[in-house]
């Protein structure tokens, strides 16, 4: 009985994170034809930290960065998706976010619950490995599309170089060979004209 | 040299599976509102088999059906989703899948190309636990969206209870536990009249 009730409410979780492919994101698809939402983003970087891990700074429990990646948004189901250039967006986000986890984690069994919390905590506070280098992957996704599909979503922005390279430096702390290449994905932007220079 | 240019091709396949988000499936999403694409629908698997792990009928190594899950679908940028109720499609999509697996998966470098290759053959042999496992969670996904958005999908193919009972048989091969629930939910659709029996 314990059982079939654990059961229900996965399924019931399984069916309720169905909502964060309606959560659209600021960026758009490489191929520029659409914004991005919050699910297919979340497969995007677990795959792509599978693919990247050789590029860690320091050695990663890559299974430990996989799970992180596949709930790292899931508080966006009940908080919604801000704009990192968006400075006092970003502020209040982090609260609203705070206040969702206990609403999104607290709808799975207990055990469940605890584990995932802290996982997305650990994420979000970027102390360990792990937390650095996926978080270097999420940062590095958004500048990936943007260079891919010349920058439509800077353009609404009206973004700097500067203010890229800001937001975008602590891909760094996850991972040096990744955080030169977007250095240089930045200065290509630059030459094109798809980014302001300054 | 080698490291950079390893670097760039890994970055390129990151871009190149952008496209997995425009790859349309024949279910929707829970609340009815549009279709699933695979991208989305990875993530959606990864996560679930997360979280559904302790019902697998064998012990399983759960990090590598997370693998698994987030790439199962990528030979689809190339040969496209093929409904599992269209029989005829299925048999042309399996070699077309084969097919497409030689383009996706050779994009990368060897090394990585080689065991994602590895494990893609391995979720479609279905031979292995964590192949077994896999393919539950794939396979219980779409009913589960089915019996959410009172199967909008199911209508335009006509299709009845034991044609999905038998699509679906399979799930029991990954967990039993999942196979029950599955069996009831077609049992309430067709008690709904979102399913025709027979």
């Amino acid at each position: 009985m314990a059982e079939t009730s654990s059961t229900t409410k996965l399924i019931d979780f399984i069916s309720y994170v169905d909502q964060l492919k309606s959560v659209i994101r600021k960026n758009g698809l490489h191929d520029g034809s659409r914004s991005e939402n919050t699910a297919e983003h979340s497969w995007h970087a677990a795959l792509s930290a599978l693919l990247l891990v050789p590029y860690a700074n320091e050695s990663v429990d890559i299974n430990k960065v996989t799970r992180m990646l596949l709930i790292h948004d899931l508080v966006e189901i009940e908080a919604g998706d801000t704009s990192v250039y968006d400075k006092d967006g970003v502020a209040l986000q982090e609260q609203a976010e705070k206040h969702a986890a206990e609403i999104v984690f607290n709808k799975l069994p207990e055990d469940i619950a605890n584990d995932l919390r802290q996982l997305w905590d650990e994420f979000e506070t970027r102390q360990t490995p792990e937390a650095k280098f996926a978080k270097a992957i999420d940062r590095f996704l958004p500048l990936l599309s943007h260079y891919k599909n010349d920058g439509i979503s800077w353009q609404s922005l009206d973004i700097t170089a500067n203010e890229v390279l800001d937001i975008c430096s602590l891909i760094g702390d996850g991972s040096e060979v990744l955080w030169q290449q977007v250095q240089e994905m930045i200065d290509e932007c630059v030459d094109k004209g798809i980014l302001r220079a300054g």
